[in-house]
């Protein structure tokens, strides 16, 4: 039988000893200069990156939107394909933040599970309920709602006041009371906001986490362990994509060092 | 010079005398008896469909969910270049809900309007500004932006008061007020609702809105068009899938005629 998406999660980060997810952003106008010119130019990075950081990340999230611009869905199935090979116990968040309904969301569900073999898929909840349920039916599967987001724009709308919290409040309380019957949501909660962070993690003490923006995004890490972690020094999930796969220009070293280093200053403010 | 978005709705308007969008749902548990054993189903099924309804729609909405379950990218392409030959004024939707920010939303936005050479693509705005103004960058494409959805769930956030307004009424107002510079930008605004539809008409009256809920989700068009119709009869598209395309089991003659049928419908109470 297979694992339940949480034990999956508490797998993957006992195997790898880390929090670390490692984010598969194959920007064209960054790629290494190396595989500039290689025929499928996208596998060949994730394999050099996954090569580099197996067993140092808990999961890999590869962004499909890169994939999907240039019709490179091959290479994304051949990415995914390394990283069970390398890194078996590491689990594959698909970062596509769908959102529909019906049977249009069980199609995207089926795009992320069956067709990518994904772990978890990230979803977006404007759409309310029947948008969500879709892709929290399978146990072994889950789904990582967004909730408070690490960019600029994210206080537009996810930080209103609604009825006496904020927006992002409202979409955690719903996901948390209402959706996680399987034990298999998590929250998108952006490294960003602090503050927001810890309220999250004070109400929702049982919620895993996706935290983006440590890195590029200028996401503080001392501060967000200190909001986040759970009451077993867990509970997360942290992203860093362009500052590991493009540090010292992608090539392995460095990139490899620079997960390396991630996962060492998590594990002496988690620990220490 | 490439007309801008806002002429090219008014020009598939014009060139179909028509209103109706048709949506291109290819559920494989629902498609045509002799359609079931073709080596591109969903090809076949966009070539009699738009052959079908080729100046009756003033636009097409591919649900790309369909086609990204099963890998069939190439037949999303081949039905878009159907559709340019046979309704060269037609404009081309893609049903994406798209939502992520920065160099992520500009590879999103390539995927629609590279990619695939849709005139528009409907996004969803949770993230806020930074996920919503790479789609409307390009003066001749559009984003057309969730506003209050057709679906049961849409209540569950959408309708949280947010300062006095409801949260849709939120959205549009920051859409019209701050992200509409290129008058490219749609609503979605669901048929299911009509009340709400009158009341965003008021609030927003040279918003276009794309309507989705006509049909196999029970809204009611008569209610519809008294709600959302512009100064001008028109501001509108009124999108219907299952209800056309699965007609009489999926023939042509079937799904034609229920194309034809609905444009009367719209146009007697328009013009009526």
């Amino acid at each position: 039988m297979p694992l339940c998406f949480a034990e999956r999660l508490h797998d993957a980060q006992l195997a790898s000893g880390s929090l670390v997810c490692v984010g598969l952003d194959p920007d064209p106008g960054k790629m290494p200069r190396d595989l500039r010119d290689h025929p499928q130019p996208f596998a060949a990075f994730a394999r050099r990156i996954v090569a580099a950081t197996a067993g140092i990340a808990a999961a890999y999230k590869p962004q499909i939107a890169f994939y999907s611009a240039l019709g490179a869905e091959r290479q994304l199935e051949a990415g995914i394909a390394y990283i069970r090979e390398r890194a078996p116990r590491a689990l594959v968040i698909l970062d596509a933040k769908r959102g529909d309904i019906g049977n249009t969301a069980e199609a995207y569900a089926r795009e992320a599970f069956d067709r990518y073999g994904a772990d978890a898929v990230t979803v977006n909840p404007y759409m309310g309920e029947d948008s969500v349920l879709p892709f929290l039916a399978r146990p072994d599967r889950g789904a990582i709602v967004l909730c408070r987001t690490s960019n600029r724009g994210a206080a537009d709308f996810q930080d209103l006041d609604a009825g006496g919290l904020p927006l992002y409040r409202r979409v955690a309380l719903r996901a948390a009371s209402q959706w996680n019957e399987r034990r298999n949501l998590m929250l998108v909660v952006g490294a960003t906001f602090a503050r927001e962070m810890a309220e999250l993690r004070g109400a929702h003490p049982e919620l895993p986490f996706l935290v983006p923006g440590i890195g590029a995004q200028g996401g503080d890490l001392a501060a967000t362990l200190e909001a986040g972690l759970d009451g077993k020094r867990a509970g997360l999930l942290i992203n860093s994509s362009r500052a590991i796969i493009y540090a010292g220009g992608g090539t392995a070293a460095a990139l490899g060092a620079a997960a390396r280093e991630l996962k060492a200053c998590i594990e002496r403010k988690r620990f220490g």
